[in-house]
């Protein structure tokens, strides 16, 4: 699948590059996945004999996993049937609410995580989860292939490959930050020990950045854990995938409807998931403080923040939205008036309507309190018509990649962070054209393309 | 003040080993300090002439501090009468509030620090505050002397003295955990790179335990400050000081209070600040957990938990109490029977009760979440008549010691918690005396006098 790879290759994800629905006969029919990790990888596994085993997610899934692998749409997948309970405890319970947290450093320590009985049903489930997808890859991979897993729902699959098919070489792959000693010891030490191990019983482990290798290394050292090579393969945006969407009229019809709203005003842009990790208030409060420091800017400045809601079966998202909402409406109450609101928040789930922000923005605010890579900051520079500028969260993955060409901001500085919005507000049109212009630059230079062939060659 | 040392001494610390009030002619007049820190060391820099500065607190201390280097109560102290709101800000925001919850690991991240206008200001504050103490050192030290800096409030003192006091020998002990990157990321850049450099502008500085050691050399690598070397240096209690006060009668009146509450049932101890990092809630869960999963205790035991409030000024304290008190009522409604309340709360500070119960545990209950060292984990087998029996978490320093002899505890195990209380209940005799055996020899092997005799050899 690229120069120089002989070997039959196989991933192994959650969600899988093809998703089902039932049709008026009942049967089956595919249509090709969605999100970041499937959306980059789709149009290099297109066309070649790459196998991708994912867990069947609805019912039409689970009637296609009956067929084994499947070949549609120029890919061939094979989906898992896996419990429905098992699948929900592992994914619910111990990737959302335990890794995710753990990874992200989003635990309140004093109160979370709370190790239970129930907890521990949903580490059994998360351990049946992997064993199911290491049989399917005993089962389905061709000999001597290259096993891809990626991310934290598959961190056990490593080991249990190997006496079932030592001719495999399995790489792992993490698309979060990684939690360092201090972050990990949330776990109680035979989880921690178990997932470091799980991870090291890969022939090698990759990771966006050096800063989360070296914490997954210092918690391997700290736990007494061999740990496996390391290797850094920061992921891109496909521009050409990004190109069509702009290029869309539902796309070009939102950005009519945005600079209806906005008028001649600046725009400060933000699209997130509506997540705990994004830092969603804290960049609301930072333009507050803009606008208090900065009287120049109220009533010449919109923040249009495109947040969709994720994850409300936790009450944690439940609870942060509601912060997210009433720090919207105090801002807005506070310094809006007839004819202009400060902030336009936008929760709906449009991703053509957010494409179309990218491409209006005169600041983007990236500012994660940590971040695995960050795709936004990099899908903003290829998508903006306005020279915007990137403000970036120093921990966000992507800063290794950008801090020369965006202004690098503390996630939890509010004051440093309405400085740096004052200072992209006011930025010369010189400059932001030649940041704008390194940016694309700097992105351009890593795709899917590029970080697939570095998981490829760290099998090697 | 130890063999081999013959460099004169001077000890800086925010708290001092005198406090003064004020007598009937307005006079100041000096009784001895307490605290952990100032009752381990009083003993060893009485009568000698190590001088030791620290900041007034009081009215009475800032009119002692007019009067220079005092010699009382058998030490030699000056008192320092720093700006009270300066010392307020220093003290409540970035002491309390900022740095003691970065290396605890306590923020809850995606809501706080909010690093704004006020937080810099007080940032301002301890700079001055760590400069009037530089300027007092370097006024008074002796020619060529040693200064041993203690803790988080004094972590800039280093570097001042360089230019002023080229001849002293500073070295910095921290008593807290120290944050690694992914905690100390909480904090922006340039705080973080003053405060590394401020600590490595010492010859040396210690910890505890080496865990907080390798967590501070991670963070100066992370952000490319030169660490200085460091040593480690665990603080133990002081036997003959423990036994005083277990000799005392008011200590053996309240024994007696302690023996009518319980009666001959089986005794739980906690001894704690009410404080978030010592994981009160999740202790009476997991002793929940223990009544529901092991019905053979309920009314057979009693948890005598002494957790003095503290801190009060600070909203999450008053909440974590709430907390504490509700899980309390919460697990005596759902438990307890005429005639026996599962948990006896105890929130009163009274030392000498709290002695009392060390003494007549079966099982201590030490779990924080993150500590600097714990010396409740060491006073207890010191203390204890009973051959309790300790459980320990892994994350108090105290756990690199005592892990041999103590049953350790993940802290956010309640199911592993609840396990462990149920064997140190039935533990048999003869275990449970070889293990407290084996902990008492294990804390009688280092006092303060080790403690500190470490740290002056760091200075050669």
């Amino acid at each position: 699948m690229t120069p120089g790879n002989r070997r039959p290759v196989v991933i192994a994800s959650n969600r899988g590059p093809l998703t089902f629905r039932l049709d008026d006969d009942g049967n089956p029919t595919p249509t090709r996945g969605a999100g970041g990790l499937v959306s980059g990888l789709l149009p290099l596994v297109t066309g070649t004999d790459t196998l991708w085993i994912a867990a069947a997610i609805g019912d039409a899934d689970r009637r296609a996993a009956t067929e084994g692998v499947i070949e549609a749409e120029g890919v061939r997948a094979r989906l898992l049937d896996i419990d429905p309970d098992d699948f929900r405890a592992a994914y619910d319970v111990i990737g959302n609410a335990t890794l995710w947290f753990v990874h992200h450093g989003l635990f309140d320590v004093s109160r979370r995580p709370r190790i239970d009985r129930r907890w521990r049903a949903a580490w059994s489930a998360y351990q049946r989860v992997n064993d199911a997808f290491a049989e399917a890859v005993a089962e389905s991979a061709p000999v001597d292939a290259i096993l891809l897993v990626q991310d934290y729902h598959l961190a056990l699959l490593g080991p249990r490959l190997v006496a079932l098919r030592p001719d495999l070489t399995a790489v792992h792959f993490s698309h979060t930050p990684f939690a360092g000693p201090d972050l990990l010891h949330a776990l109680p030490r035979d989880i921690r020990v178990e997932l470091l191990e799980g991870l090291a019983g890969h022939h090698a482990c990759g990771f966006h950045t050096a800063r989360w290798a070296r914490a997954f290394r210092h918690a391997c050292d700290e736990d007494g854990v061999a740990a496996p090579a390391t290797f850094v393969a920061p992921l891109g945006p496909d521009p050409a995938d990004l190109a069509a969407s702009a290029a869309s009229p539902a796309c070009t019809a939102a950005l009519g409807r945005l600079d209806e709203t906005t008028g001649d005003r600046q725009v400060v842009v933000r699209v997130d998931r509506l997540e705990l990790s994004k830092n969603i208030v804290r960049g609301f409060l930072a333009f507050d403080t803009l606008l208090d420091e900065h009287p120049e800017h109220r009533g010449r400045v919109v923040f249009a923040a495109s947040v969709y809601p994720s994850r409300e079966g936790l009450p944690e998202y439940l609870a942060y939205r509601q912060e997210v909402e009433a720090t919207v409406r105090r801002v807005n109450e506070r310094w809006g008036v007839p004819g202009w609101q400060p902030i336009v928040l936008d929760l709906s789930d449009d991703y053509l309507a957010s494409v179309a922000a990218l491409r209006a923005y005169d600041v983007l605010l990236v500012n994660p309190v940590r971040d695995g890579m960050n795709l936004v900051a990099k899908e903003g520079p290829l998508l903006n018509e306005r020279d915007g500028v990137l403000l970036l969260s120093t921990e966000a993955g992507a800063a290794d990649e950008l801090a020369s060409a965006a202004s690098m901001i503390d996630p939890c500085d509010l004051g440093g962070t309405a400085e740096a919005l004052h200072e992209a507000l006011t930025l010369g049109r010189a400059e932001r054209t030649r940041r704008a212009g390194e940016l694309r630059r700097l992105v351009a230079a890593r795709g899917p393309a590029e970080w697939l062939a570095d998981q490829l060659a760290a099998a090697r």
